[in-house]
This record gives structure tokens, C-alpha cells and sequence, in this order.
């Protein structure tokens, strides 16, 4: 009997009658002869309740006792999701991070999973029952009650399909799958059948929106295959996996970012240790830093200009600027009207001809690009934050993407 | 160093400012060179809420699943308080019943406590830290949580007390402590400064308001003083102890109750058995009978009464009826409307006198005695409901309770 491990993001539980919908699909799961395994998230808001209330008391709520409380929230979704599926007639148990034996260091509010030890779980499967696990949780060897931070639940549910040998992860949230591009920028956007397990990694924060790079690369590691689909319609999903690279050749899909910014330290001099004297100290503030270009130098004077995150921009100006200052540079300007967009695909590597047509087609929409960065199988254009939209619906037609490969 | 317990109730903790000011009672308690070890429930209705949650789903919610559940409300207001106590400079840590190490059977959702291990809460006190301990709540030898039941977290403390060899266990609530009656009907009542143990649990109903018997039986099976006050005021409470009673020999206290019925089933058989072929089944039915009187038989005919809580009188007397006629009974007569009285004392005990003192101060109020039971140290009459408040006010002022003894 294959094992399915299945998970449910906190909007698809956000209510009573979200949790029998979500039960009476685990149970035709079930019914299809499978032994099923489900990671259910908490309750809709109710994380962010639990916050609220601790920030009400302190303004910096201890980790480990955090992490305790936080706990509560899948515990209570999942309890009450077993409850139903019993009331419905199915057998069911709910486990927490502790019962279901999942392991992780002490890193409170970020844990990692160390192991597992699936026996109970094995146990409960055994007797025909359906187990419910708490995801986003674990316990240290100390008894520890700890968090696994953002991408948690993903994490959990794709870890114990690694442990448990499932055939298959299910990723159910309020999304129906990976599209081309943002169905809201672009009308004709097409829901991808699959996607690599890299494509998804390198859609970074629109890719996120849907299944946490955490968990993905979890995924890629053990080569558990992950279904992401809604839980409010029976559309099929995307399956990510990474069978069948060789045969692909195209671009799987846009992805746009308007949260972005750049900063651009004009005149400094072009000397060893600049780099790291800028960016070491933006690191400690917390600022993760995206592209970076520095021009070529002439008589040993330099420009450099990086991204980062448009809500990131004050508290990176205020590290910047005495280090700026300090290293002699002539100005500092600050852009937050910008927006990056990325085309993503196994196909573009080693096939030239990809950054050609993505140039091209942005220049006949008479689109100025600002930087260029790329990866193996991505290529990323920063522009005017105004054009993202239309660059978007731009690149999707001259990559005809709206067409089944 | 001295070890004390205290013990929060629900209300105590029911929003951030009373939670604070709960932590400001145990830092000054701490500051007065004790280890505190503390037990909370969980935050006001939050317990109701959760299983107004459940029964959305199912109409019977699995007990297993339900404690799961419920152990959760402990969990949020314990480790609020411990990040508060953080906040205000303290030391603290918040342990979940199985941290704790509270050992139960596998009862659920009515588990009793088979032991504790305390070397988790021994370690941390020794490291200066205040400890915080979810009430209501355990774990198995197999790892599944439970939870204590009715008065599960006054019980969870009082057996905290016990093992970790407390001076004392301080039970604090809305209530400020025990008074000579119920201060709303007897308005020049009086807190008691002490009650034996006995007399608490003998206070019945009223008592069990104030602190569960559950806990009361264990604080004497353990010798452990319990101070029940009021976490609202600095009113000094009511000390529950074993000592000194030799020397008291007065009434302690008034308690009344009007959820009260009496069943009367008239010309039955005086024969063997017939109490147990009522009584079994009412037991059965969840139905506690409180006194029973049976009058003298007269040509082996007799009648039989009982009391017991208004609320079950419908159910009772579907089980009777059908029993009643059955043994050939001539009537059966339910009536709601009457009280309970009962005068609570030590002092009551091998002295004559007090029983007579009674039945006189209730004559001159011009009240009729309907049934009389006794116990050691209580004498209980069952009067009509409507001269409830008038008899406990003039047995007030007959055994002069307004006095200090």
C-alpha cells in the first residue's frame, strides 16, 4: 500500500467547514487504497493571534517560550481535524512534533529537522488509521519544544515523506498550482502541468509564494515528486519534480517582483576589501542584498550599484552612507522605482539565444532594462518598476507561453 | 530556601493586564528568598472556546483528540507568564505538563496523577529560575497527553506541593478566601483566617467553589497548607490546614445550595434490595443522590426519599418511575422547591448541643425542617427553597459567626 503525505495549509483549516472539506478529501484519498499521512498548518489568522498577545506582554518574547506557544496552534488544527475525520467514520489520530518523533536542533523560531523517528507513525498507519501530524514543530533531545521557522509546515510534510518512503507529497493551499506568470498581470497565464525542482527554486519569491525553497530543495534531495493544488477546486496542480529535464527546452515561466530597490554608490575607489566593507556590514543589519554590478573602472574610480528588498531600502541607507562617506564616494542615490522580472526554464541552459529574445522582445515594447543578472537556468532584467506589468505580458507572448509545449 | 506553589485560575489570567499583574505577586514572592514553582490555567472562557470549536465539528468529540485540545489553554497562559516574568527582568520558564514530568493513568479527559518526576523542575529552580507549570494537564507512560478533569489544576498544584516538599501551596483566584457564609445572603459574613481540612470538604458545594475537593483530599493525604485568596486584593485569604483542631469548637461556616430536589416514592415493599434496584440505576444514569431517608415501615410497606441536584431531577425521575412502579409503589412526587443548609465545624464533633441549636434558631425564624442528615463535624437540613436566605441568616447570628472566635 503506497504511502501519500499530504498537506494543508492554514487557510484551507481557517474554519469548521474548511476542515470537513479538507476530510472528506483525505478521506477519498484513503478510499483509493492509499495509507495517508497529513501536515496540517494552523488555524487561518490564529499564529498571528498568538503573536499579537505575546507582543502585548513584551516586546521581545523569549524564543524558547515563544516557540511553546506558537506550538499550540497546529496542535489545535490538528486535533480538531482528527475529531472530524473520526466523526466521519474514518480512524484518526492526531500527533504532535513530539508524538510523531520529529527531532530538531535548538535553534528556537528556526529549528532544523535532524531526524526523525517514524515508529509511531509506522504504528498508527498500521491500524488503519489516518495520522494527522502538527506541522511546523519538533522537539529537541532536551524535551525543547521548537519551531521550524518560515516554510515549516511545507518542511515537515515533505521531511516525513522522505522518512516515510511516500510515493507522492500533496501540497494543498489556496493556490492551484505554478503558473506562467501571475494570472493577475497576465490574463493568459497557463497553469504548468510540472516544473524541475530548480525552475521552482529559481521563481524565488514568486515560486515561494507557494511552496518555501526550503521545502523544495528538501524535496530535490530525498526526490520526493510534490503536487501543489488548491484545496477549494479539484484542478489537477503542478507536479514538482525531477524526472525528464533532457526533453525540455523552453521557458516554464515569468516571474515579476515589485518589492525591489537599488542603491548606487558613485566614485569610490577600486581597491580590494571595498566589497566586504560594504557588504559584511548590511549582512549583520539583516539586509539580504540581490543583484550586485559594479562598473568597470576608470582611473581607479568606481561605481557600484546592488538591489535589495524595497522595504529594506531606510535601514540599508542608514548602514551605507558612513561607509560611503568613510570610503570618499562622490554620491549615494537611492532608487525604490524599480521592479525585476526573471524568465525561468531548464531549456535556457546551454541554449543560446533565450537573453537575445528577452532583450529583443523588451525593446520592441520600447522597455529600458537597468541590470542584467542570471543563473544557469534564469535570466533577470531590472527595469522601471512602472513597466513590470506590461514587460510581463510582453516576455509571456514572445515566449508564447499561453501555449501548451 | 523554601519551595511555594502558587496556583493561578483562569480569571486571574485572563488578559495581558491581569497577567502582568499576576507576575508582579510572584516576583514579590520570589523577593522574599523563596523558589516558586507556579501553576496556571489556561485564560479565561479560552477553554470554552476551544471546545465550542470541537463540538462545531462533531457531537461527541474523541477524548483522546479533545485533551490533546485542551491541554493547548495551559500551554498559551503559562508560557505568556514566563515571557513576562522574562520582561520584567526574572528568570522563568514556562514546562507543558509532560516537561513537567506529571505522570497520569490513561483515563482521558479525567486522568488521575499516578506520579511526578521532578527532576526537570528541581534543575531549573536551581538555575534561579521562577517555574512555570501548565495545570489540568499530563502525559502516559506512552506519551499521550491527558488531561485532570474537574479541578484538574488546583490538583495539579497540590500534587506539585506535595512532591517538591512545599511550604505551601497559595491557590489564588476571584474569590479572597472562605467566608461564614455566602457574603451576598449574609451581609456581616466573615473570612475565616483557617479551616481544617474536614470542615472545607464538608462545605461541599460551597467549598468545592473555592477550591475542588479533589485538591482539598490531596492537601490532606499530603499535609499541605493551602492559603486560598484573591489575586485581585491583598486581602490575607484562608489558610486550609491539619493543625490544631483540638482546640476550636465552634461552627466555621454556613454553606447553602439551591440546586436541590427531593424525589419521594410512596408504599413500597421494606424488603432487601429495593435501595439498590433504585440507586444503581440512578448511579448509572450519572445521577448523584444526596441524602436518603427511609421511614420506619409499617406493615412492610414504606416510602422512601432522596435528594439530589435540581438539574437531574427530569432525568431522575425517567430512571425511577418505571423501577417505582415495578416494585409496585403507590405514588411517586418530585419536588423542586427546596434548599439545603448545612453548619460546618470541627467543634460540632463529640459536643452535644449544636444539632439542638439549630433546629431552635430555625424554629424561632419560623422554618420548618423538612429532612435532617448528619456527618461528623456537619449537620444538614433540607427546608424549603424559598426560606433558604432567611434561615442562613438567622443560624449566622444564633451561632454569632460575625464574631471573631
Amino acid at each position: 500500500m503506497a504511502i501519500i503525505v499530504q498537506k494543508y495549509g492554514g487557510t484551507s483549516v481557517a474554519n469548521a467547514e474548511r476542515i470537513r472539506s479538507v476530510a472528506r478529501r483525505i478521506i477519498a484519498t484513503k478510499e483509493k487504497g492509499n495509507q495517508v499521512v497529513v501536515v496540517v498548518s494552523a488555524m487561518g489568522d490564529s499564529t498571528d493571534d498568538l503573536i499579537e498577545l505575546a507582543e502585548s506582554l513584551t516586546d521581545r518574547p523569549d524564543p524558547r517560550e515563544l516557540d511553546l506557544l506558537m506550538s499550540t496552534g497546529e496542535i489545535v488544527s490538528s486535533t480538531l481535524l482528527a475529531m472530524t475525520l473520526k466523526h466521519m467514520g474514518h480512524e484518526a489520530i492526531s500527533l504532535s512534533g513530539a508524538q510523531a518523533g520529529i527531532k530538531t536542533d535548538a535553534s528556537h523560531s528556526r529549528a532544523r529537522i535532524t531526524g526523525i523517528e517514524p515508529e509511531r507513525i509506522h504504528r498508527e498507519l498500521h491500524k488503519g488509521r489516518i495520522v494527522i501530524v502538527a506541522g511546523f514543530q519538533g522537539i529537541t533531545e532536551s524535551m525543547e519544544v521548537t519551531t521550524l521557522g518560515r516554510g515549516g509546515s511545507d518542511t515537515s510534510a515533505v521531511a516525513l515523506a522522505a522518512i516515510l518512503g511516500a510515493k507522492i507529497c500533496e501540497r494543498f493551499t489556496d493556490v492551484d498550482g505554478v503558473y506562467t506568470a501571475d494570472p493577475r498581470v497576465v490574463p493568459e497565464a497557463r497553469r504548468l502541468k510540472e516544473i524541475s525542482y530548480e525552475e521552482m527554486l529559481e521563481l524565488a519569491t514568486y515560486g515561494a509564494k507557494i511552496m518555501h525553497p526550503r521545502a523544495v530543495e528538501l524535496g530535490e534531495l530525498y526526490n520526493i515528486p510534490i503536487l501543489v493544488a488548491s484545496s477549494f477546486n479539484d484542478n489537477p496542480g503542478t507536479l514538482i519534480h525531477g524526472g525528464q529535464m533532457e526533453i525540455r527546452n523552453k521557458v516554464s515561466g515569468i516571474a515579476h517582483d515589485l518589492d525591489v530597490a537599488k542603491i548606487t554608490i558613485v566614485g569610490i575607489p577600486d581597491k580590494p576589501g571595498i566589497a566586504a566593507s560594504l557588504f559584511e556590514p548590511l549582512a549583520k543589519a539583516g539586509v539580504s542584498v540581490d543583484t550586485i554590478v559594479q562598473n568597470a573602472s576608470v582611473k581607479h574610480i568606481t561605481d557600484m550599484t546592488f538591489t535589495l528588498a524595497e522595504s529594506d531600502l531606510k535601514k540599508a541607507m542608514e548602514v551605507v552612507k558612513p561607509i560611503a562617506d568613510h570610503l570618499g564616494a562622490t554620491s549615494i542615490e537611492a532608487d525604490p522605482n524599480i521592479g525585476k522580472i526573471s524568465i525561468v526554464g531548464t531549456g535556457i541552459q546551454n541554449t543560446p539565444g533565450y537573453a537575445a529574445k528577452m532583450f529583443r522582445a523588451l525593446y520592441d515594447a520600447g522597455i529600458n532594462i537597468d541590470l542584467i543578472s542570471t543563473s544557469e537556468i534564469r535570466i533577470t532584467v531590472i527595469i522601471e518598476e512602472g513597466k513590470v506589468k506590461e514587460a510581463v505580458r510582453a516576455l509571456h507572448k514572445a515566449f508564447e507561453l499561453e501555449t501548451e509545449e
